[in-house]
């Protein structure tokens, strides 16, 4: 299937959102819950492919994302970074993202869209589906005027994830 | 890019448009309309990449769309043929349709959605862009327990033709 039709179909969905929804976050909200929906799906044929083994470590898991995942589904491979302060927090910075291949910048009066909010709902949702919480958000965007674009995500820390899972 | 990916993508569009709207004509009307902005800018992407010459009638142009068009952006190439009684319409009929790879059959209580209508939608904005008007829609669908899915094509008659540009 071809690259072209994915990437319109993407801005034709982005597109219609903003007909539909006046504010960005409800947008962002929106594509983020989409790809959410996408991820906890897509996991299983990426589980069933790539045939990767259990990750030790957040460090690894994000690398298996960046080089693996990333590769298969969208051709491009990001560089990885990991936060100074915190061990638990991880940056996949994209030189080039294909989804925005055809857009030259944000539709008008648009500045706080994410326009690719869809990637990060589809890797907190495949996360979720290997038992990792993760937020995970756009920190840098090149449709910004950032230099680069780049995908943040943040482990919930064990503790956390204790009271959560007590919760339910 | 991963032909997994964009068909779980537009799966999760659609039962995403399936919580929106209650009415699966509302759903099909939302594809089809989605579709035909993607058919508007996919058009210069076919032209550009297919390098075809203009056609010099109906049963061109829908060869073209079968065997050009289809094979390039959904890897496919569906069958043609033509009505018995009019000289201006056609049918796309697919025995595999990339759309629904992962899909067994309709959301429960959805038997008059269209769940592919995104290409009925493509198919008639990409023809507008080259001067043809014509309406596009599911005749059969193996989702909805038909023997083949099939895509019926109607070009608008010429006189139709004039009395719509006298319109604008």
């Amino acid at each position: 299937m071809s690259r072209e039709l994915f990437v319109i179909t993407y801005g034709a969905l982005v597109a219609q959102l903003c007909k539909d929804y006046e504010k960005d976050e409800d947008v962002n909200k929106y594509l983020d819950r989409m790809g959410y929906d996408i991820g906890i799906r897509l996991v299983e044929d990426f589980l069933a492919r790539s045939a990767v083994r259990k990750c030790r470590s957040y460090s690894e898991t994000v690398d298996v994302i960046a080089q693996v995942a990333f590769k298969m589904y969208l051709g491009v491979t990001p560089s990885v970074s990991c936060s100074n302060t915190t061990e638990n927090e991880f940056f996949l910075i994209l030189d080039k993202n294909p989804l925005v291949d055809f857009v030259e910048e944000l539709p008008a009066g648009r500045c706080s869209l994410c326009y690719c909010n869809l990637l990060c709902g589809v890797i907190r949702g495949a996360l979720e589906m290997v038992h990792l919480a993760a937020e995970v958000t756009f920190v840098q965007d090149r449709l910004k005027g950032d230099d680069v674009t780049e995908i943040g995500i943040i482990f919930s820390k064990k503790v956390e994830d204790k009271k959560h899972k007590r919760k339910k």
